[in-house]
């Protein structure tokens, strides 16, 4: 594979390839992230191949506030904040990240570009449409919570 | 067609049929709304196909707060407060409806439904995938923009 942006990015990381090795272990993260909830061993496994991994040691930042992004990361092993998938709103419109993200212990993460996000659609468009009906799902109950929040927060600012 | 839950829901408003002769005039939005800025008229032709029009008088409630939804609208004439198109996270999650939305004069509404959406993916996987990647550009931009509300608000509160 040619070096990518999300290469060039993630230069401080150590590449582990492709995702298929991992594929069983992504599986396996079905119970405590909401994203892959809807999708089999053998659609993992697909969609593996269009994923890479990293190995990130303690310290190392995955993603920097403010950077332009173009590619979220599943947190396979290891502890980064709260979130078990971030960089979505990124990867999808291309802006700057919303908040940055430290590896606090060595790390392993799979990460998917929007550049394979488009190859998937294009070669295989069910799994593709799949993936992004996960993505539609998370962003929009996302979006419920924040505009839950901010609307008591200008409530009690009214009050 | 068969009554839907979409149609009975929307019983007080007439509907017009499905939304082919409309595509012209969904194609003409574009200028105004993001959500298909990315579709060439004979995309919006194909996607007409599982959509439905209807007429909504003054006063009429196209959309109740609190209620469950499995569809999203989009504004082809007349005024709905300020929003072009709307209801999207209901239909991706079924959820109850985050606000309300009447009809402020004589509107006209295209309406895609959660199993017309399936459909479309069912039977043309690349038009859906296209439909998807719209959308969940669109809520990426608004949960970016609701965030930085959000933490805003809650900067100001620390302070």
């Amino acid at each position: 594979m040619a070096e990518t942006a999300e290469q060039a990015r993630l230069a401080q990381l150590e590449l582990l390839g492709d995702a298929t090795e991992f594929a069983g272990r992504i599986h396996g993260l079905i119970t405590c992230s909401p994203l892959f909830e809807n999708f089999n061993l053998a659609e993992i496994r697909e969609l593996s191949r269009f994923m890479r991994v990293y190995r990130a040691e303690p310290g190392a930042e995955i993603i920097g506030e403010g950077q332009s992004g173009d590619f979220m990361v599943l947190l396979i092993e290891g502890m980064i904040g709260t979130w078990k998938s971030f960089g979505e709103m990124s990867m999808i419109d291309g802006e700057q990240r919303f908040a940055s993200c430290i590896a606090a212990e060595s790390c392993l993460v799979a990460v998917l570009s929007r550049e394979s996000l488009a190859r998937i659609i294009l070669e295989q468009p069910t799994l593709g449409a799949k993936v992004l009906m996960e993505l539609v799902l998370m962003l929009s109950q996302r979006l419920r919570q924040t505009s839950t929040k901010l609307v008591a927060f200008m409530d009690r600012e009214r009050s």
